[in-house]
């Protein structure tokens, strides 16, 4: 009776073990391979390029990517270790786009925040040569590149000869004025909505987050059209910014994240590709780079 | 100096008029397009299919798409008539997926609201022939989908002869059990994260929000992985759904949406697939389908 049996409904769609005895034999669900892969599957981020921004909520945990925005990283540790964020706040949030943080005042000089031995000018780091990297290829068509995949913890979208980070969920860039070397990290932003690819190359993205996007998608939006919120008391505090590397061992986030080169990670892709459990009745045969999520434990 | 610019950063992405100045001559941001845009590229829905969901911060307006899902609209008019979601909560929230509502009872016997006269049961509508259809295609390729584009106020995907809704931002569809026919349309789900479109074609999508969107997507995430809440404390009252067409004129909420198969759109798609303004350095030749919002004003 399917009065009865609404309530799982979109449960079912991603706790497969429930499932998986209805499931054609050999199919695993993503839970499931996860469940098997072996510890060697998985690394432990180098606390060096983690971020740990403490919202009176909780706590988000970013990567950085010093192999694509080694400027950009560089300086995010400076402006970290002498405490820039702490005090600040969320003051922007745009439905389906983005959350941005940082020195709401710093347009003004009279009071933006003192910069302190961080660099006020980088380069811009939109995209890098593809040589050197370790590119996990993706086997499904792209609009907006020419190849995707992953490199590290990182997604990434490619054309013969450069990488670059793509603008998916989750993703974490610089905000700039119109020049495009006008970012130095200290206003970050945060994509919560469907991915802005067309930012790819136009921007430079910095890092991902890793655990704790809960705490930024759910803020409350901002006025349209921007999402800047014109009363102080809307925006949400930020305790602190800090290094994993300078917070005291005690005090750290453990997390372990998949390794995007392992067997179980392609098999959590095509477990994604082609869903095979009693829920789905037309696999995909496809997916797009940003609908993979990145297994962080 | 780059200090004082940085906060507008993001900013210009989607304000394109304060840097029209600097853009190539001819080009048009969508903001400037739709400023410029006739009376007639515009149209009311009909009140017969937009659903009133009021919540204790505000109106969300989804409009129906009986075109595609027939007989879930039918039940969905019942179910609002007779007032089967006042009182009910959105129960569910999980982060880069969806809301989702209704009766939280609905599964246990004892419980679960009456239906009244709605039906419980109805056919899966995941797709429909095409044929009837006028579709406004867009040009780009996409990896889910032969084709995509638009009819009406919807976003769709097809192949030679069937076209379906896709699971864009703001979708509304119909939350079932394993088997395909057993939604009813009394427990909804609205998609606030990165577009899930494998489940096209798995699961009847019977709408869209075309207001409020904010209201849903920045609702407080249940515990993982599902997101439903344990503590019914957490949930979000829905005071009513109520159709539009019930509703006394006086407390209606006015909006016009741009016609997709007006030259407005399509300009608005293309000025989304190369910008050229200011802030742009590589205009990327390409949107997908989930990237185009519906303009409504």
């Amino acid at each position: 009776m399917t009065r009865h049996a609404l309530l799982p409904a979109l449960a079912l769609m991603l706790l497969m073990p429930a499932a998986a005895a209805e499931a054609p034999a050999g199919y695993r669900s993503v839970q499931e391979i996860l469940d098997a892969s072996p510890d060697s599957d998985w690394h432990t981020p180098g606390a060096e390029n983690l971020l740990y921004m403490d919202l009176d909520d909780g706590r988000v945990v970013i990567e950085l990517a010093p192999d694509f925005a080694p400027a950009h990283a560089g300086n995010i540790r400076t402006l970290a270790r002498e405490g820039f964020w702490d005090g600040t706040s969320i003051y922007r949030a745009q439905d389906n786009f983005v959350v941005q943080f940082g020195d709401v005042d710093g347009e003004d000089p009279a009071r933006a925040r003192p910069l302190g031995s961080a660099r006020t000018h980088l380069p811009a780091e939109f995209q890098r040569p593809s040589q050197g990297l370790a590119i996990t290829a993706l086997p499904d068509r792209d609009g907006w590149a020419a190849r995707t995949g992953f490199v590290g913890d990182f997604a990434v979208a490619g054309d013969g000869g450069h990488t670059w980070l793509a603008h998916c969920y989750g993703a974490v860039g610089a905000g700039r004025n119109n020049d495009e070397d006008s970012s130095i990290g200290a206003e970050l932003y945060v994509v919560i909505g469907q991915s802005p690819r067309q930012l790819d190359r136009n921007i430079t993205l910095v890092g991902r987050v890793l655990k704790g996007m809960e705490l930024l998608s759910a803020t409350r939006r901002g006025p349209e059209p921007m999402g800047f919120y014109e009363d102080p008391a809307q925006r949400t505090p930020i305790r602190s910014i800090r290094l994993a590397s300078d917070v005291p061992a005690g005090q750290r986030t453990p997390l372990q994240v998949l390794r995007t080169d392992s067997r179980t990670f392609a098999d959590t892709v095509e477990a994604r590709r082609n869903r095979r459990d009693a829920f789905y009745k037309r696999p995909a045969g496809h997916v797009d780079l940003c609908n993979i999520p990145l297994p962080v434990r």
